[in-house]
């Protein structure tokens, strides 16, 4: 079986933290295949995080183990989990990173002196706790040799549209280099809200009554509400940036309003 | 054979796409080692991102698949294609971004349902086809199988200079991390046009008549001509940034005049 | 033996510097497994280059060859270096950029026609030098196979702390993601200097008093001291950037005093 690990950190494009994870994993077993999911989440955004994962997991096959290092309270009492969910692995902090994920058919602490690194930093868990833990798991150890099992671990769900007055508001979770902001809201959902030729989007102060199937449907500089490709509503603008011009950020809403 | 996919895009440094991408074709054929050409091609600048990969593909062994996803028109009735061209293989849209590599030995449209996802969407072929094809290709996979062959791929020359008046117009098609102006104008052109002792090189409302070996034999900040790694013009400046003093941009020009 | 090739860079998160150097490298040896490091050096940043690689190399197996491009005399006579030092492999200029660990146990200059690319450009020696020679060593062949022996390489020793007045002077070697200032003040130097409760921070115009464990310990905005991942001290906000509230850059310098 392939031995793949992802990485999913807000680490950003620059720092070494990342290339030092996969000495420590490469150490451990020099077959796995390490694979950078994403280091741009925003610094500590978790949500963001549990997002991005979860509109990419599964593109990759079965067996692989996802790490997340979203880890603003590292060096706290938080937990390292390692969580078995459907067949996938995840491994990351107990600080709900790893979204609805982290609610897994095995779910366990990270304690076992023997998968982390001997001299534990206060600061880098991804280097001492995740990245060997993870190596393990991807080599073969099972989940049940890193450490207790786990009852309560930190859940986050995921944001989900919700009604605001005659609105449908969601969460922005992402915003793409192309400025496109990617939403919480599910096509069907959209869908069951009303038809898309009568409906308004708006985001900041900007709003659009487009919904086209394709950038390539829309004049270009137009704003435009569309399908992403993970399956969600995404606002852009056909050769521009949403981003740009709404100024509007993740953790923001859009708001859906039927005409 | 090595199996080696190579990936050029315009998602830039922050985004999941290539990583997805990765999970794709790992799971076709998990012994595919993929490689990050660059993922820095200005959003939807096709002749960009033909440039650069035609600077590097002879940097990489015979076989390796190349993956160009630069895709303003994801979604419209553009063929999705395969080539081979002389023992290298390209994989992308058909909208100019594979450069003179489109016109291939063989070349076919991706159409075979067995080998692009199941679930298609509108936005992101470099996911749901351009990787799985490319994945295939380099698992051994013959060409043929994707589909029926094409003949009339759009086709784009990558700039090449001309004479404008007395002088040469040489179009700037990267600007590197250094701020270095990479121009499509080859180094034999420029001596063809004239002895680099007598030239003046104008950039914005910028110029420079000193054309050099290398930067360390330059003076600290001052603008300078120079033959780059790719065998091209470049202007840059040493210890600084030709970009930031010039305000140039991808798609401006420079000029060679003889003094 | 597991045969990893690192690179570390000031090449930036855009440029196809970085693959292409991969391309050379799989083309001697598809076998290998490249591990970007950093391409986030600063531009002709060589000591923070040796800093950088000297906080990550012991998270790598031995054996890895480690390859440094931060290159700023390029074409110049500077020579091209390979170097074992206690097990491990440097590749890169001599120019100071592989730090302490140029002063291996064995230096050889990279000389042998055989080991680099046969069309050798003037102003990219990672693709046409460092990254074949470095395949070759991963691959295998011995150091001494690379060229003659080298008695005098430039040697960087690293920024130490100095005493200023009354205070300890440090340089900031690096500034991270989350705009953490990562000083090369050992910890065990700065407990040597003074207890850290009584201890007084300056960067910039600004200062703390307040050296913590971790972040989960610092409220949100405060400008703090702590023990970072690499065992120097560094200075941050939680939940901010110390970088963006200070001004402060690679280079600068802190200041601990006692109180």
């Amino acid at each position: 079986m392939a031995k793949i690990v992802t990485l999913t950190t807000d680490f950003g494009p620059l720092d070494p933290y990342a290339g030092i994870m996969k000495g420590v994993i490469l150490g451990i077993d020099p077959g796995i295949t390490v694979v950078d999911l994403t280091h741009g989440v925003e610094p500590g955004r978790v949500d963001q995080a549990a997002f991005l994962l979860s509109i990419s997991v599964d593109f990759f096959p079965e067996g692989a183990v996802h790490v997340v290092v979203v880890d603003p309270t590292v060096g706290s009492a938080r937990k390292s989990l390692a969580v078995r969910h459907r067949g996938r692995v995840f491994v990351g902090p107990d600080n709900g990173c790893l979204g609805p994920f982290a609610a897994g058919d095995t779910i366990v602490e990270i304690t076992n002196p023997e998968v982390v690194l001997p001299a534990m930093s206060r600061t880098f868990h991804g280097r001492d706790v995740f990245a060997p833990a993870a190596a393990h798991l991807a080599s073969g150890l099972s989940i049940s040799k890193l450490g207790p099992e786990v009852e309560d671990p930190v859940l986050l769900d995921l944001p989900t549209p919700r009604m605001k007055g005659d609105a449908l508001e969601a969460q922005v979770m992402h915003v793409d280099r192309f400025g496109n902001l990617v939403t919480c809201l599910r096509i069907e959902e959209l869908f069951a809200f009303g038809a898309s030729a009568a409906l308004r989007f708006e985001v900041g102060a900007a709003h659009t009554e487009s919904f086209v199937a394709t950038f390539s449907h829309a004049a270009p500089g137009t704003l435009i509400a569309f399908e992403g490709s993970s399956g969600h509503l995404e606002i852009g603008v056909s050769g521009g940036s949403a981003a740009k011009i709404t100024g509007v950020k993740v953790g923001d809403t859009a708001l859906v309003k039927r005409v």
